[in-house]
């Protein structure tokens, strides 16, 4: 399950409206086939590594990370069905599709054909996995991540402005991975004036991966979308994971909202003494501010550490 | 040499004007004796393990975290004399002593004797055990250890002023064993005013060690020691580490004077977007703030995070 939700990963941020999603087929001890979500959401994981494993696929365990769909399309048979007809003798899948047209019924499909189903294998990584996918499901609007890249004391810029460069390459060239694994980014109308920032994805390999550019402002801009209010993020079509990027003012704006679902944290062994990475949160008691962050992950990136942060009450 | 360094850390923050020295005498494969500087400088860490040791420090090593002294003063015998005496077969030393009255004739007065002496051995963290010492000696000054307790943001109190509690019980403890390693704690006058600090231990054991309570103002205060600029930390006699406790005024005036040696920061797991720990440091260029703090130590207090850093260019 380890390694299908390691193929789910590759899709994140190219599959919407579709979830990210992973597969992998095992006959006896040998994998026979490997899957994941194809940008723009065809073929599904199940589908691609079905055709890899041809009539290998004659009782192998399937391993996936959401549970199969049991709705035919125009795209495509249900997948249900695929992975019945290639004759798979188990499946284990991580969680249930909340999606209506599905939602057990491809688990009940599998088993009514005589199929060993498992489920819950993974749950809490699958989770994270597509949490775009769930996050637009249950709350109708896009998985949220605010970017901070600060100084030892919170800051992101000197009190002149000068802000490039703050934490070193290696951070920068994981923000941009970062980058990769989201449909949208949003920065704020003073970023767009202070930094003119492209927003593109500096990676060899990656740089076709242009996410969307999203301006959070009152007034549009030529080429890019334009939203009034962190709310309006339930209204961007085909986003369902928006990075959000700059400034101190958006980030609070989204933090106030409480629209902020993870918390990319990059800080550089600098003191500044400069400007703060958050405007005013509004908050009138620290207990309100207590116990909304989890750690999920740290980690050094050069002489910068990365923290990582999810949501604690969802 | 090890256990030797952790005795040593045992007499930090109350020996000054005097090193906290640690001792281990081991004879064959059992150590016979074991001694650290103790309060006030006095009895010396070797005579300690000495006394501990009786006859046992025959033909014994002795592993000392600094060159013992070799000038007899009215409070006691020089221990180089003193391990002469007691028969010891080899001496590994971490670090020779600066103070002029020994400096080198602590090690020939040994080898004169016939004893077989290594030096070097833990070198770096024995420099780190005894900073304040060294400090002293070398730069005319305490060590200055900078404590910041902030959110993740940076901030050490919401905008209202509210600052009980940003970190947890456990980074607080931690915080209070700190303040019993140092002989004063710094505050600047709007600390003073705004939360009347006690400054005191408070952990079960440790209520007895009070540091000297030093203000940074230029008005005086009753039962505080004042300075008017941070300059002046090198007229506290009988202080060797000083712990700057805060605010973000004070804490920018010791780190625009360079005069910050150390820094401990405790990070809580909340975002304020409230009062920056720190006031402007006046810094002109981003290139200026890179490569002055190294990353010593990282550890989780309860849900925080504590970092320690230590000055990159000595």
């Amino acid at each position: 399950m380890g390694a299908a939700l390691a193929l789910a990963a590759r899709g994140r941020g190219r599959t919407a409206p579709n979830p990210n999603v992973g597969c992998m087929l095992v006959n006896g001890s040998r994998v026979v086939g490997r899957g994941w979500t194809q940008p723009g959401g065809r073929p599904h994981a199940e589908a691609m590594a079905l055709a890899e494993a041809g009539a290998a696929a004659r009782g192998a365990i399937a391993y996936v990370t959401l549970e199969p769909c049991a709705h035919v399309s125009p795209r495509g048979p249900a997948c249900a069905s695929s992975l019945i007809d290639a004759g798979i003798a188990r499946a284990v899948i991580a969680i249930t599709d909340p999606d209506r047209r599905t939602n057990g019924k491809g688990i009940e499909a599998l088993q009514a054909a005589g199929i060993d189903v498992t489920t819950g294998v993974g749950e809490a990584d699958a989770r994270r996995t597509i949490a775009g996918f769930l996050r637009r499901q249950a709350w109708g609007r896009p998985q949220v991540t605010l970017k901070l890249a600060t100084s030892l004391d919170g800051c992101i810029a000197l009190a002149s402005g000068e802000s490039r460069w703050i934490t070193g390459p290696e951070a920068r060239a994981h923000a941009h991975l970062e980058r990769a694994r989201h449909e949208a980014i949003l920065v704020g109308r003073g970023t767009l004036e202070a930094d003119s920032p492209r927003l593109d994805v500096r990676l060899p390999g990656l740089e076709d991966r242009a996410p969307r550019r999203i301006l959070l402002s009152t007034r549009a801009a030529e080429d890019w979308t334009t939203i009034a209010a962190p709310e309006d993020i339930a209204t961007l079509d085909g986003v369902d994971h928006l990075l959000v990027e700059g400034g101190a003012q958006t980030a609070a704006a989204f933090l106030r909202a409480d629209l902020v679902d993870r918390l990319l944290l990059y800080r550089a062994p600098v003191l500044l003494g400069g400007k703060p990475g958050l405007a005013d949160l509004g908050l009138t008691s620290l207990d309100a501010a207590h116990g909304r962050w989890r750690l999920l992950d740290t980690r050094m990136l050069g002489s910068d550490r990365l923290e990582v942060y999810e949501r604690a009450r969802t």
